[in-house]
């Protein structure tokens, strides 16, 4: 018989995850944010290119308790992001990827449509969370704005997948230090792990249990 | 610099993962499910434990044509599914996961939400497509629907992910011959790898360019 419970579940997970991390030297935080990408992506492999800049968790948090919004750049990240637990704190979570005013302006320039959007909210991200799960040129035109229009969102978490461009993006936000960070080495990554994180530190401050069995 | 246009990603997206499928016997069709799958994730290991029942691929663009709907485990499917391409077969995508009636009954009877909602779907997954990216105990579910009410769901896309009971729901779709089937070996899937299967194939049917950069 299989487990059905959903608390049994979460900490059977837990156990079989924390070997993996017994190697590495993580805050409790950090520590949480490493399991819930495992376990999202069910590879393990995780546990060895997942960076978080020192002061990611700490920013995230005090952002997030005085109502910080998020900006994505796919609908599949807005929707994954536990929106009970975000809702508490008085944010909002905005995506224009399928707007129409963003659509016409990617077809114009010849650029993605989630570049687009990211350059369309331009100073909007001042302060804010950035979470990118799906597109390279997203977070190339983050990091843009961040250098050439001197726009700072308090932090990025930036996990764009795939062999174009993916690492990077994510090469050149870890390379940086004036934006805290969390990020992944290499070509994996994708909206369920930009979701894995935020919902990570999202329930580290709700103090819920925040199951991840659904 | 980084290239933007949508097509030229794409592009050379497939030229870069084409090399891992080389060893492989696959149609083109598979080929093009095991592209966006490894492109979703970012990880060309899945070309060594994806599998696709014969006739899958062949069911699933029959009964999307006659409009069928798609039942999901978790609304991160729901939303990642083209929409805009789905919309076009008439059919309809339903998930529950959220819903008062599920929540009361999953506590109820000490089983996930997911779970829950597969059991009440019940009867409504009789030919229809069902999608799971989260949760092995939905897929254990609708396998038991399947076995114990004679429910006969027209195909199973079943890449549940994790650490506990994840693999044997897995292996237990693989295991029956009698529902055809997109699914993964082992610990790994998601919600971006069910969305990746169904999106495959809606793009084949659409004859669009399906493009896999945002």
């Amino acid at each position: 018989m299989f487990m059905t419970k959903p608390m049994e579940i979460e900490e059977r997970s837990m156990e079989i995850i924390a070997p993996h991390l017994a190697g590495l030297s993580l805050g409790d935080d950090e520590k949480k944010i490493y399991s819930r990408i495992i376990h999202a992506s069910g590879d393990v492999d995780y546990a060895s290119i997942i960076r978080i800049h020192p002061e990611a968790v700490a920013t995230i948090k005090a952002v997030l308790l005085r109502g910080a919004n998020i900006f994505t750049d796919v609908e599949m990240v807005r929707r994954g992001i536990s929106i009970r637990t975000f809702t508490k704190f008085g944010g909002e979570i905005y995506c224009k990827v399928s707007d129409v005013d963003v659509r016409e302006f990617a077809k114009r320039e010849g650029i993605t449509r989630s570049m687009a959007a990211m350059r369309i909210f331009g100073k909007r991200l001042q302060n804010e969370i950035v979470a990118i799960g799906n597109a390279p040129t997203a977070l190339f035109e983050v990091l843009r704005l961040v250098r050439e229009e001197n726009i700072r969102p308090a932090a990025i978490i930036g996990v764009p997948v795939g062999f174009v461009g993916a690492a990077e993006a994510k090469a050149q936000l870890a390379a940086q230090d004036e934006i805290p960070y969390i990020t992944v080495e290499g070509t994996k990554g994708g909206s369920s792990i930009a979701v894995a994180a935020v919902n990570a530190i999202l329930y580290m401050l709700d103090n819920s249990r925040g199951l991840i069995e659904k």
